[in-house]
């Protein structure tokens, strides 16, 4: 089958998905956990296939680990399928209800994007994640792997496919896509997909963004900050900035640069060095910075650089709205934390940073969406255009106005014979 | 200036137009709106030179008519003005508050998207619109105009930007773009401009889309439909059908295909043609529509084809599915229309329908901003992410993220000493 039939039957079948109820979509995950659970040996023979071939092509160590896919990752992908099924269906929501004039009535009602193309690099938990919330979403899914893990796609893919036929989806909801060739094609097809997810390294984002007219929703950079003020409790200064560094190096919510106002530097930064010291942080850090403590010279790079390891580059600031500055001009939109006890300040900090997530006195790690209670993630998106900040189901949909009138005609509005009342309703579809 | 300086400018300005309270940009409105009428005499002279230089070099006579900007005009865009002031402010509206734990706070909070822009073609009605609609959202905007109306935008710009930075906004939250080689380097700064909205013709609204990395706002084309069921009221069919096409002819949501159920067309069409032919409309139809009512041949080419004149494609079909499918096939996703009396057809028209607008016995023209109740209108999107249909204040805005601590780290959420609560708070930030 060619790529563009591929996809025109995915579209076709979104279109019968978007009309499947709750409870449908709701049977057909049940049905993907508790057979990717029956499954769990193929599952995982695959997966040794995929890492033998792997690891005989000198696969990198840390592609290897993400490579890897065993009985406690099927755990979790399970675990997630059924907190995904508790979560509301984000689908048929009425968001806005106006009775435009007698027996005229708008609807306003939340429905699905349409096709999914989502793209990956080695992790299989992925594939399961978000194919699962484009089903809850009800979504057409196109899914593209990477080829190292080619056997553990394909199988997990099957098991997906046939769970929810099983069910009652239409069969053709979901394909997998295996070839480089197929990722090239797949970014053209604006006809058939409505939206692309790619989930990996920076550069593997970029390059989707750079090469699609597709919207695409996620992050290159996660280039966060934290800014201590001259007002900010020095202790809790530098729990926040030691969370935010180094509680887990290598995600894009860890900060990447410190701003210190000049009146906090003096103290807090040798206080914090100690710390940083004993977990190996190297430090970079402005003239101001290496005048107070020992660091290597930051270059205009550094401000630029999302680290994801344990290195932070510094900078002495002599006031808010330079550090405001900083972030907008070196930021990459993700999250940025401001440590002070004044509120004004935090407030005009939270107002100004033009990021997805601005914080005030805690750690940028807080940004995900298991943390802020979304139940599931699409990924973190440092666009500003439909999703921002940690996407959850709701990321998944958009709406669709329905007017129900019994033989309305514009004409009339049009020569005055009649006129529009515009009364809200409050009513559901 | 160079364009990118011009466009850094828009930027940072935008930052503090962000932070603008309701008040200070009503005010600027109220400003701008006073301004127009006091300066008509000098916007209809600078006009009248625009019309003169056009007239001279053989502007067609309905791009003189859209670029005609008179008195009427005026007091048309100074209403807009002050019903727009009227409108709610769409920013620093709180979506969502959670207490994600003791004192860690999480809102969800509306916000200007940033940089908005605005490419339209002859009409200057349109640059006071969409610039004032971006400052009440709190959104810069770089505007581009057609080199025919450069005497009546610049004007209108001054008085725009001057009358704004009277009340308090920042002076360069907005600017105007003069050449073409100008429109070609706004398609390419993605990194200062976060949407354009193209308003034109469908060829350049095309041309937009297909030459910027940047998000668009709007539609190519709106290929509308209407479906005659089997069991729709005939008289009212014909109603709607000739509105939807009659009415006003030029526009986007004017019907340009009807679809026919097989046992309706014998009674309808004969019926239908009397009214069209009194209106002079055109037919082209399929052969069963041939074979009922004299109409030249349609070919593959009509089905997709947005006439924007006194011509109508017709198609006869043997189910509801199919009338489905042709238009899920052919259509623009803009708005399609269902006539019937059975709830249950016209319920899965809707849910089925691919569209942004789904109607059930009323007419497409219905499909617009103040139809809809929404005041003002920025133009009506076919794309299905942030905005769908007919788009007002609400689609110029994004959120942003605030969470409010007290020292909380992640740490100690991932060693188990403490444990996320969600706990939705109802309270507005």
């Amino acid at each position: 089958m060619t790529m563009d039939e591929l996809a025109r039957q995915v579209k076709e079948s979104s279109i019968k998905l978007a009309a499947a109820g709750a409870e449908l979509k709701n049977k057909a995950l049940a049905n993907i956990a508790e057979s990717l659970k029956e499954k769990k040996e193929e599952i995982i023979k695959a997966n040794r296939d995929d890492l033998a071939r792997s690891e005989k092509e000198n696969l990198s160590a840390p592609l290897l680990k993400r490579l890897k896919f065993d009985e406690e990752s099927i755990t979790d992908v399970v675990d997630g399928i059924y907190s995904l099924i508790n979560l509301e269906d984000p689908v048929g929501k009425t968001l806005l209800s106006t009775e435009l004039d007698d027996g005229l009535e708008l609807y306003k009602v939340t429905c699905p994007i349409g096709v999914i193309g989502v793209i990956f690099e080695s992790r299989p938990d992925a594939l399961v994640q978000i194919s699962t919330l484009c089903l809850k979403s009800g979504n057409g899914v196109l899914l593209k792997g990477g080829s190292e893990a080619k056997e553990t796609n394909r199988i997990l893919t099957e098991i997906i496919i046939d769970a929810s036929a099983a069910a009652g989806i239409p069969s053709n909801w979901a394909a997998l896509l295996e070839t480089r060739a197929d990722v090239n094609d797949m970014l053209k097809m604006d006809s058939y997909i409505d939206l692309i997810i790619p989930r990996g390294s920076n550069d593997f984002v970029r390059y989707i963004m750079d090469n699609s007219r597709i919207p695409v929703m996620g992050h290159a950079d996660g280039i966060c900050h934290c800014y201590v003020d001259e007002d900010a409790d020095l202790d809790m200064a530098v729990n926040i900035v030691v969370d935010s560094k180094t509680q887990y190096v290598a995600v894009c919510n860890a900060t990447e640069t410190l701003l210190v106002h000049e009146k906090a530097a003096p103290v807090f930064l040798p206080e914090l060095k100690k710390i940083l010291d004993s977990k190996k942080v190297e430090l970079v850090g402005c003239p101001k910075t290496r005048a107070l403590i020992p660091a290597e010279p930051a270059a205009e790079e550094d401000w630029k650089t999302e680290y994801l390891d344990y290195k932070l580059s510094i900078k002495v600031v002599s006031e808010l709205e330079e550090a405001v500055d900083h972030i907008n001009t070196y930021g990459s939109g993700h999250t940025d934390s401001i440590i002070t006890r004044d509120r004004e300040k935090a407030v005009h900090f939270m107002d100004y940073v033009d990021s997805g997530n601005v914080f005030w006195n805690c750690s940028t790690r807080f940004s995900d969406g298991f943390r802020y209670g979304f139940g599931a993630e699409v990924g973190i998106s440092t666009g500003k255009i439909h999703s921002r900040g940690p996407v959850g189901l709701d990321g998944l949909v958009i709406y669709k106005y329905k007017l129900l009138g019994n033989g309305h005609i514009v004409e009339n509005y049009f020569n005055r014979s009649k006129t529009f009342k515009h009364r809200s309703l409050n009513k559901e579809f």
